[in-house]
């Protein structure tokens, strides 16, 4: 009765959060800009509102009662998921919530403005309000859950992981992939590569997103393709609402970026429908999450079994030009070059920009690091990663992710555990379909029958952790992806 | 203090109803179908919320404070319309609006498929279980209000109008409007019309709308044009969301249905700002909203001086024909012939169809005519107005309308209101700013000025006797509306 009680109570905090999506949707794709004062006020009343539901006194009442209930696995695992929801929303005193959001929102506003000025000075003490601010939830959170500051940040990103498991695993990681990117590039330099012609008209653009859409099982009877300025995949699971942007002289970021929306949004499509009101019915985790993405984006789409049947598609939409041959979209797709901007790093790079991101802020929030010193720590880093030379370089350094600016400390492995996850999938796939290759080619129906089966359909109803194993026989491990990059940048 | 604890509660009302608004008009122009049912649990559970803001034991404390409050009068009109939604929302007994609920969700579900099947004895038993509870719905307004049955529905719509207002009214607009259908349609015989020929491809047509928005000062940085099966003017005064529907094989019925829209468009965007999240800076009444629509429509978009200015532009969208000279476009937007179907009836029958309905739902609502009845009065009706048998054409008859499926009784004398107060407006806006024809064709700002100042800014502050009375210098009368008719068709 209890559990049933709370059921309820999270279905209609579903409801509204379905409004809030589709109106978010909305502001970013549809809305005038005159109506943006009204739409942030409506949306406001509303994140109040959702917290007044996660705030409802008599929760803690029926917790206690629905313990006390014979339920069945599935239950037990929805209670769990509804007890750290209203854990999250209830563990903070509500004074540090309000000052984090508006440090938050000041700092992030700012920086809109200071990064392309490169303003580091001016960013500062905003942004030390932020970590001081971060910090103390960091400290109120790790003492209720009984971790570390930093893994009491991590565990809303990534429920079960921690640092001493990072640590470790990124010392691994490191310890191969830094030669490896040397080995790429120098197997890479005077590769032959040509550079797609443009201009690319955005009709056709949108056109061939909707045919790779088509060929990656997205569901348009519960979802659609729009654009915005920033890329997200966003809508309820039931109606997922994808979008990109188009740039008319190149091809390649709208459809990589639709490519890797459209992981997401299998993923969001295939979440178990008996579950979709509740917590249990959600996505597992950021890490999860972006493994999906990335499986499309990377393990799929830069394959050359799917470059094989993008080519006639780009000739079908934009004519014939030598660069659609497959094999130059095969080595224009994996080129390998570290740079400063990690939203525009190839695969085998991007680790290195997580990594960095992450030794920075876990010694943020473990008080090893200052905010002032943190650019020094990053030229630092950038220097021993990737060779490169980033001083004085705000802009393009230390101020071009936004998640910081806003207090998201404990996002950015997220990434990598995402790629991680990918690899161990792809393998463990592998295994038991045949190769990839042959599935791109024939039947690539059977890979996302896969996923949905190891994966989708299970949303938040196992940890992590246990989803990983059962899904790839084995625990988290970064030896699928050093084989995964090994085999096709070096094989 | 009371006061801006009420305002303060309106306004997190209106934020919600502003996210239902937004999802509602998503719902119809951008959801792909698989979203529906989840869609209609969330605004199922939003329409909870507003209920249930407006039913908060605590506002009956602090109306009666309020009262007490030394306030202005533009705080005195918005107490009086919080006042109001609070009446409309607490009157009936919850049991009652459930059930009226139930009962026309299940009627109008079924008109869908019954009307196209001309299923009238498969309609009564529905429609006899809506009006049952409409009377007593309507009893029950009516014994709190201190009005007749139908008087307290009407007040729902228009409020302030009465029955004995609307008999006497309807009553002189019938004796002159008959023989002006004779009339005018003596005079049409025989005269030439040419029928633009199509295809009009809709890329055009969307392209001639927004042009004529722009011409009729549609603010596109408030508010946007899409496609919906059902047309409407939807969304939020900021941010007014405007649809149409096109037919390839004919440019008028989304023109002039787009031109209709943006009366009621600049209408909202033209309410209060001061008042905006308020009740009395919402549009004044549904009759006055159809008389910006209607101005829009009759009095401005068939005028000869606008036509000659349309011309230019069809002829840019689909390249020039016979039947886009001016003379041509105004005989054939004015051209008058009696029908069955009232949402296709030309300005000059359109009356006969509303008073018609008018006389049934009147004689439903006080008792005085059985739902199984309806068919023959409607049959007498439609023979003594228009001289059409419809006798056994449900389909086209009394099944036609949607109003009645969910019991909106009360609601169709806003359409002839609308037309009235729009001819009113018209007569006072020549004597002070010259005749129509110049201003359309010199200065049409100058019209919506004065439409801004004499209706639109005044949203609610004003009941709608006096902002007519301020606006036209005279009580409702019917003679402007046939001074319109015989200029404009026999003139």
């Amino acid at each position: 009765m209890s559990y049933s009680t709370l059921a309820n109570h999270f279905e209609q905090l579903h409801h509204l959060q379905h409004l809030g999506a589709i109106c978010g949707w909305d502001q970013a794709t549809m809305m005038p800009p005159g109506g943006n004062e009204a739409r942030a006020n409506a949306l406001g009343t509303l994140a109040e509102l959702c917290h007044r539901q996660l705030q409802d006194e008599r929760l803690a009442d029926w917790f206690a009662a629905a313990e006390e209930e014979s339920l069945n696995p599935g239950q037990q695992a929805s209670l769990a998921e509804m007890r750290r929801a209203w854990r999250d929303a209830t563990l903070l005193p509500a004074d540090l919530v309000r000052a984090r959001s508006l440090a938050g929102s000041r700092c992030e506003h700012a920086w809109r403005s200071l990064r392309p000025a490169n303003d580091w000075a001016g960013f500062l003490p905003l942004f030390e309000e932020v970590v001081a601010l971060s910090r103390e939830a960091a400290a109120a959170r790790a003492d209720a859950l009984g971790l570390s500051r930093y893994d009491s940040l991590l565990e809303l990103y990534e429920p079960g992981m921690r640092g001493a498991t990072l640590d470790p695993l990124f010392a691994q990681l490191r310890g191969w992939l830094l030669p490896l990117i040397d080995e790429v590039r120098e197997k890479q330099r005077g590769e032959p590569v040509l550079p797609p012609a443009g201009p690319f008209p955005i009709a056709g653009q949108k056109a061939l997103g909707l045919d790779v859409m088509n060929l990656l099982g997205f569901d348009f009877n519960h979802g659609r393709l729009d654009v915005s300025v920033h890329p997200f995949c966003g809508g309820v699971s039931e109606d997922v609402r994808l979008t990109t942007r188009y740039d008319e002289q190149d091809v390649a970021q709208a459809l990589m970026g639709i490519i890797h929306e459209t992981g997401h949004a299998r993923y969001e499509q295939g979440l178990p429908a008996a579950w979709r009101a509740l917590p249990v019915g959600q996505a597992r985790s950021m890490g999860v999450h972006e493994s999906q993405s990335l499986f499309f984006e990377m393990q799929l789409a830069r394959h050359p079994a799917f470059l094989a049947r993008l080519s006639p598609l780009l000739e079908r939409h934009f004519g014939s030009q030598p660069a659609f041959a497959p094999d130059n979209l095969a080595r224009l797709y994996t080129r390998v070059e570290p740079g400063r901007i990690r939203v525009d790093a190839d695969e085998v790079t991007y680790p290195a920009h997580v990594m960095l991101r992450y030794d920075i802020e876990r010694d943020l929030m473990e008080g090893r690091l200052e905010p002032r010193h943190l650019p020094e720590r990053w030229d630092q880093l950038m220097q021993d990663y990737l060779g490169l030379d980033t001083r004085g370089d705000y802009r393009n350094g230390c101020l071009q992710d936004i998640h910081w600016t806003d207090g998201s400390f404990g996002y950015f492995p997220s990434y990598t555990l995402g790629a991680l996850y990918a690899a161990q999938l792809e393998e463990a796939l592998g295994r038991q379909l045949g190769p990839l290759d042959d599935l791109i080619g024939q039947d690539p129906g059977a890979i996302f029958d896969w996923l949905d089966q190891h994966i989708w359909r299970h949303g938040s109803l196992l940890d992590t952790a246990e989803l990983l194993r059962r899904a790839s026989g084995q625990a988290l491990d970064p030896e699928p992806f050093r084989r995964h990059l090994r085999q096709r940048y070096l094989g």
